[in-house]
Formats: structure tokens, C-alpha cells, sequence
């Protein structure tokens, strides 16, 4: 039993699907979340831009006593995995291998879908961590740089049309490439799970926030350094801008209330 | 006959539409461009962050030889105007002030719609404006935050049926109220001209940068510092972040080519 903190990141909002997957896996666990509203969005800027603002969110993070790093954003992940490794002492996650491992391992026809902003896209990140398990895998990676947007103007629920016209026609090379797997490379995409389900009928839709919640619970439990009994688990939540637009939004992606105010730090 | 620069500046590209009706306006003059790319958008961030980051920009510019300051940004003009004027001994020019008063003279009926950022909406500047010059006028504000978005992914021409639609959408309660007068207050949205001029057939569409420029030259030739015979105006543009993505996409925003590299800087 070890009550450190899983530290947890992201450029803003959409970790908080990560955190809710977090919470959902391993309710007992002490979570820390830093959200670089500062900064966001990380998909549309350079690679050292995103590695210069992740090592932020990163020492941010290391102030706490912490037991393990999360990196709840695909972009992050992609682009500076390896400096963040370099720079901790505990163990450090992604959302991007334990994904592209689920559907390189679960894929039936080899064909599997990527779907994740343009930074996230331009790394082929996912392509080679899904060849690294699957050789005869084909991947089908789109850029999606208007899903954020839309997420984070609440435009997600079934029935909005221009939402489900955007996802229909970034989906669309996708559907005639025949994949039967498809991976949500951007933590703000489950929220549009009902609307690029409707769009890829019959196809496997893989949140990455769960399937690195797995990995986490899996790889905390091998170390002995899991939380099983904790009647009440601290969360905290830091931003490094103004917390209302934070605060008013992170019920959409945690899918339910936070248990506690948003702190405002500078970062 | 004044040699020194015109400096500019934005929170990335949209403030190019500001330089090519400067150009326009005045071919003579030297202009310096700053875009902010790394902290890009400035529209859905906090007034403290905003200004924060507008000083930044300011700083830079005044390390440079200037004669006037132009806020090339709707949401940084309505914001942090004031912090630009006490910290610059040069005239200070916004993208506001002059497309508000503009409208406020011009409308026949007295209904001037506003679209525009949500911190510019939020912000009450445009109102504000409107009324001084025009008691009379109802100011319709609508915040349009997806159309930064699009824009920037290039899908601001006539047929794209989702832009179309969402401008449509925003559009549609001015229609309603029956406005004379459009301020387009973000200067992303010139390039939107077609769509938005459809949209609202028979509607006096304001360019903000248009009618800054214009003061701009009444003001440098009333102060005796305008630039007349100048046969090799010199331009420069620098950024903050990788100056790929910007000199891709400058050419749709100037309407024409850079004449020179862009130049990237630590800021």
C-alpha cells in the first residue's frame, strides 16, 4: 500500500478523461492532475514548443510525492515520451503504446484506424508502436484538428449536425480503407464516442485513457505500490489560467462532478 | 518622411489580414509583424493571461525602432488596450475603436451586429465603442468560436458546406434582428468574406483591419511621420514558435506571397 500521488497531465481538459478512467480502474488511488490551460492546445504547435511545455507540467508535477507519471495527452506522448522518462524517477505512462498494443493484439483484419491531432498524426508515433506489435498491421492515421474545437464548445451529443458531418468526412478514408479497429488518439475524443460510433458501424473503437488505466493498474500492482483500501482518496486539480472555463467544462469529461475545487497556480 | 517601422502584432496570423490592408493603404511604409504562435489563440483564454501575453508582444516590438503600435487582434485590443498605451510613448492604434465608430456612423437603422472571439464578446469593448459614437444603436454580439478553427485548417472558401453551416448558425439571431451593419471583429474572419457576405445578403460587412489602416494613415499624416516615397519598404515578420505552419498559411491571409523569410525568436 503506498499513498503517493499518481501525477497526471495533460494541455488542458481532455487528461480528464484519463483521470476518470483512472478513478474508474482503481478507485482508492491519491491522483494529482496538472492541466497547462496556459497553453493549450498542444496538436497544432512544433515539437520543441510541446517538449519546452511538457517538462513544465512535468516539474510541476515532481513538487508532489508522486509514484508515477501519467502522460494523458496523445500529442505529449507522442512527441516527448522519452524526455519525461529521462527526467523521472518513477514510473512514467503514456496513453498512446497501451492503445496501439490493444489494437495491434486485438485487430482481427490488421486494418486499424487512427484518429488524433496533427502533431500527434505527424509523429507516426502510433504507426510504429502498432507495427512494434503487429508487423502486418496497416495503419490509417487522419489528422482531426477540428474535433477539439468542437469538443470544447460541448458540441459532442448525437444530433449535432455539423459535429457529425466533420467526424463523417474525417472518418471517411478510414471506412473505405475497411479497418475494423479504430483508436481515439486525443483524450477529448471519447466524449464523441456516440457520434464516430454511429459513423463506423461494427468497428472496435479503443479509448486510449482506458486502456493506459489498465496498464497502470497492472504495472502499480506488480511493483506493490497500489492503494487497495483508501476510504478517501485525495484528488487535486491544478490549472495555470483563469479555473471557471476549467471547472465549468470538467464535468463533461470526468462524467461527473469534481470532488473538489480547481487550484489556480502559475506554471 | 518617417523611416521607422509600423509595429504590429497578433496572437499569430489573423493580424496578417491587418497587414495587408496597411499595405494596402500605405505601400510606403515599414512594417515589423510579431505573431504570439506560441501562446496562439489568445480568444478563449483569461483577461489576465491575455495581457500577460500582449505585453510580451509588446516588449518585443519596442526593442525595434517604431513610430506607431498596431493591436492587430480584436481580443488583445479589447482586453489589455490600456496596459499597451501606458507602456508605449508612440501612438497606439487597435483594431476596435475604429471599425466600432465605422459602424456606428454608417448604419441606416441602428442595428450593428458584432461576431467576434469569446473573451472580445465577453469583453463589452465593441458595445462600448458602438455607443459612444452612435447612442441610438443596438450592438447584436455573437462569439463565433469555431470559426478561428476553420479558418486556420483553410476551409473558408464558398462550398465548404461546413463552414457554410456554422456560419449560418452564428449568423442567424442577427438575421433575425434584422441588422443593417456587420462588424467582422476578429481578423481571421476577412477570409470568410464570401460565406459571410452570403449568409447576410444585403449587410454592410465591416473589416476591422480596413478601418484601422485608414486611421492609421490619418493619424501618421496628421502627426507630420508618414512614409511617402519609400521605393523598397522594408517587412519583417517574426514568430515565436516553428515558422513552418506560418509562412504556409501567410500567403492566404497577406493575399499575396511575404516578401521575405519569416523569422523565428525566442519571446
Amino acid at each position: 500500500m503506498n499513498n503517493n500521488f499518481i501525477g497526471v497531465f495533460d494541455s488542458g481538459l481532455g487528461g480528464l478523461t484519463v483521470v476518470k478512467s483512472l478513478i474508474e480502474t482503481m478507485p482508492s488511488e491519491n491522483i494529482i492532475y496538472f492541466g497547462d490551460i496556459a497553453h493549450v492546445p498542444y496538436g497544432t504547435r512544433s515539437r520543441e514548443q510541446i517538449t519546452e511545455y511538457v517538462m513544465q507540467d512535468v516539474s510541476f508535477l515532481q513538487k508532489f510525492s508522486i509514484k508515477a507519471m501519467v502522460i494523458a495527452c496523445n500529442t505529449a506522448d507522442s512527441i516527448a515520451r522519452k524526455r519525461v522518462e529521462e527526467s523521472c524517477s518513477v514510473p512514467v505512462f503514456g496513453v498512446v503504446e497501451p492503445a496501439a498494443r490493444y489494437a495491434a493484439e486485438t485487430t482481427k483484419n490488421n486494418k486499424i484506424g487512427v484518429i488524433a491531432t496533427n502533431a500527434t498524426v505527424n509523429s507516426g508515433a502510433y504507426k510504429t508502436a502498432i507495427e512494434k506489435y503487429n508487423p502486418h498491421a496497416q495503419v490509417y492515421a487522419v489528422a482531426c484538428p477540428l474535433l477539439v474545437p468542437l469538443v470544447e464548445e460541448g458540441r459532442f451529443r448525437r444530433g449535432d449536425e455539423v459535429t457529425e458531418r466533420v467526424v463523417a468526412e474525417y472518418l471517411e478514408p478510414l471506412k473505405r480503407a475497411g479497418i475494423d479497429t479504430l483508436v481515439l488518439g486525443c483524450t477529448h475524443y471519447p466524449l464523441l464516442m456516440d457520434i464516430i460510433g454511429d459513423a463506423v458501424p461494427g468497428v472496435n473503437i479503443i479509448n486510449s485513457g482506458e486502456t493506459a488505466a489498465r496498464l497502470v493498474k497492472t504495472e502499480l500492482e506488480a511493483k506493490g505500490i497500489e492503494n487497495r483500501e483508501n476510504p478517501n482518496p485525495v484528488r487535486r486539480y491544478f490549472v495555470n489560467d483563469s479555473k471557471d472555463e476549467f471547472e465549468k467544462h470538467a464535468s463533461l469529461f470526468m462524467g461527473r462532478s469534481l470532488e473538489t475545487a480547481v487550484e489556480q497556480v502559475e506554471v
